[in-house]
């Protein structure tokens, strides 16, 4: 993968790809999200980070990504720090990135870091005095997206008895710069016997790069000429935001309306189909992406990805910071407030 | 009002309009907002939010209101995370409102949201699973500056001896453009026989609909010449600014001064009547607002008013997470810091 | 120095200048942050300023600073709101910084104020109910960054079996424009017999005033024509970004490398002398700074003096606020993570 030379990813490590993840390691990380969700959803509160302080930078805006690591941190009882956008005024006078960092770390216990360019973020860690998190970093990865997206589908498809062994996903959009579905691929190839079925408008189409490293992982690619094609039989399908300012080939008629839609699903039987994406998707008029006149269907799985960035998060912070399950729960209480929250309506 | 479909405030539910609280629903805010008081002046800290976390989605600034609403909650044991801003980055990219309040909301446990577009804020609360605070939408509401506006006004009439009932209001400066104002006359009418006398520049006159509102609720609207005029036997003033560019008639020369100032009043006989402002007011050379000339003057209330938005931010949040005052007194404790705070000098 | 009239720094106070702190009184700011490093170095929490915020309004980006002023607050259990940029939205609207202020402060508890003009943050103070740490302004102070400083050195030297009497303190590059160098010589002179070993590009030369004012209280003052020369013979050396576009005279041959490099220390035998610096340092190209060909050296404290920017802040915040030593030992505990920090391995 990106750096074969990386460690796997334990206390006191950074988490700079997807890379430094087995199959075990995994596992270990998914235990630790599902033991720390009734947090997540503030059925608990736990203060087990109390004392210890995040410290955002990010370099260039993402918010969703900001607020979930900020919301994550706080929820284990943490405090946090946030720098956002181009005004790091250090680095404007020249400072490098050695020492910003080291500067950093040493005020804080764990540092989320998102950057415009690729390796700026390992460049970061190397000085850092405390683990470092990235939040992406350019054409790069973003781990914590890849995680959350495994994590989903493994609950989604454990719900409907089966397993992420042997499963067949569809990908669909932008395959030659979505940077979150090479690192689905990649994350994904732990497992055994996936078949990915593959459709994107010409020009944009997977990185062979990518095709090979997940077939020589024993895994199947399917290249399809439609999205319905794509979705046919799969278990679920993961659609990404196609840029049209990106494609530069003759636009095909099939371009005209959304990438995919209730319409198609109908005509590939495939409504109960469990349906992704990394958000956020363009809901304007002429935009050509996931479409919501799927928001009813059951298998609408958008926004409990998000929802599982959460405690996905969470266990990445507990790894980082060497607290175990034990731990958390030692700290755990009822939450003196009592909304009614609507999920619990 | 804005919406009489909206259902009234309480557990559970957002805050997006004055219209959601009738004279009971007021009394009982307002009991609870004196009960926080102490916390709000640091004589006590409190818990009750242990583990909660809000987001503050600001679209345009507002550092005052932002500020106001976190140290609020803050105060009650949560916790906060910040979005400021044009930058929601995956707005930019055509998320749709909903999408992003669906996604925001299960990160957090309450939203305030403030945004430039009328019809905004009601918009996230639509799609949110949290309740939601309306801090300003573009020309619409601003119902926390009308809460703490009558909150105040409460207590310095209660500190006179008066009540709401019956009371004499004067509105001077820009009646027509003023959220607050309209805000303040429609909750004012909850009460009963109020006196309203208003005075504005030419074309910045209050809307026909504002005055038919309080006039069919009984109250009594008196339009006046001048400030001197208006303060004239009124137990309040309520001062606006006035954006000169707004002023599309000729300049009267009364308008040359200060909109109200120590000398006017002097010639009212008003020298002892409630100043009140929503600030900020205007301070420039050239500005025709509230002067500083009135400062000293003993019912000055204008930072009662700030200091009163963080009882009146905490009752909002107390409501709208369902916690009641007992819960609240069950996590009080004596600070552990002990600062010789000014007023307490 | 800057105002005589100013009272000493202690509990209520504002910190708005060096001058506000004799021997004793830096003595006694010392040591509580000696007392509470165990907690900047996580290797404690505690919870002395619980229900405590902070507002730290930056009126210009500085995120070092404000990081650390944020970090120190959030490690003795008070929590931060914060503003940053010039989007003080009601400011903009013409608002004094007497009603900012007095607004603000009554909102939280202690405010950390960074502005462009110097005397602003005094004029800030003024209206404040609330203590004022000034964060910088402008050409004026930058209070904890010289106190820092100075408590790195003392820490350094007695490392070393030396103290801050009778120290020879080289300080080499901006010494005009320089605010922390003028901050730093002030605050120095509190101490006996320091000798200032002195080395600027022409027309950046330290400012007769402060040279007058160290000699008044007896210290001395040595110009040198080079890098080497001024560190000859000095325990410290203390070197500052020059900006090249403030040189208004031609520029010597001596200008074309690094204003301090590890050569020139060796050539002055003084590669095991204490490297200090403000930070940030400039490690562009053609920049005219420290070089990192000293990064190696033993005596370079430049990290050690933003790490100590924690404690000192911390003990700033505790001093402000009238905490004891006590009262933090009495909420201290251990921490209930246990990331194995890379200064811990």
């Amino acid at each position: 993968m990106t750096d074969a030379a990386l460690p796997m990813f334990g206390p006191g490590r950074h988490l700079l790809s997807v890379s430094q993840l087995d199959r075990a390691g995994l596992d270990e990380l998914f235990t630790l999200a599902e033991a720390v969700t009734p947090i997540a959803e503030r059925r608990s509160v736990c203060t087990v980070l109390d004392g210890a302080v995040l410290c955002s930078l990010f370099f260039e805006p993402s918010t969703r990504t900001r607020l979930s690591f900020e919301s994550a941190f706080l929820r284990l009882g943490g405090e946090v720090t946030t720098t956002t956008g181009f005004t790091f005024s250090s680095m404007a006078k020249g400072e490098s990135i050695a020492d910003t960092s080291r500067v950093v770390s040493g005020y804080t216990d764990v540092l989320v870091v998102r950057h415009p360019d690729e390796g700026s973020v390992a460049e970061f860690a190397e000085a850092s005095l405390v683990p470092v998190i990235n939040a992406g970093d350019g054409t790069g990865e973003h781990p914590s997206q890849a995680l959350l997206d495994v994590y989903t589908l493994r609950r989604e498809l454990g719900a409907r008895g089966k397993s992420l062994d042997g499963c067949v996903i569809s990908i669909v959009g932008d395959l030659r710069y979505g940077r979150t579905v090479h690192s689905l691929m990649k994350l994904m190839s732990i497992f055994t016997d996936v078949t990915f079925r593959l459709f994107s408008p010409p020009s944009l189409e997977l990185p062979a790069a990518i095709e090979d490293f997940v077939t020589a992982r024993g895994h199947r690619v399917v290249t399809c000429h439609s999205a319905v094609e794509a979705v046919s039989g799969a278990d679920v399908v993961y659609a990404t935001r196609v840029q049209r300012e990106r494609i530069t080939e003759e636009l095909p008629a099939s371009m005209k309306g959304a990438l995919l839609d209730r319409q198609m699903l109908l005509e590939a039987e495939a409504t109960d189909i469990v349906i992704m994406h990394p958000l956020p998707r363009d809901s304007r008029h002429d935009s050509y992406d996931l479409s919501t006149s799927v928001d009813d269907l059951p298998g609408l799985a958008i926004f409990h990805q998000t929802d599982n960035g959460i405690p996905v998060r969470m266990a990445i912070f507990l790894t980082a910071l060497g607290v175990s399950e034990e731990a958390v729960r030692m700290t755990l209480r009822q939450r003196p407030w009592d909304a009614r929250l609507r999920w619990e309506q």
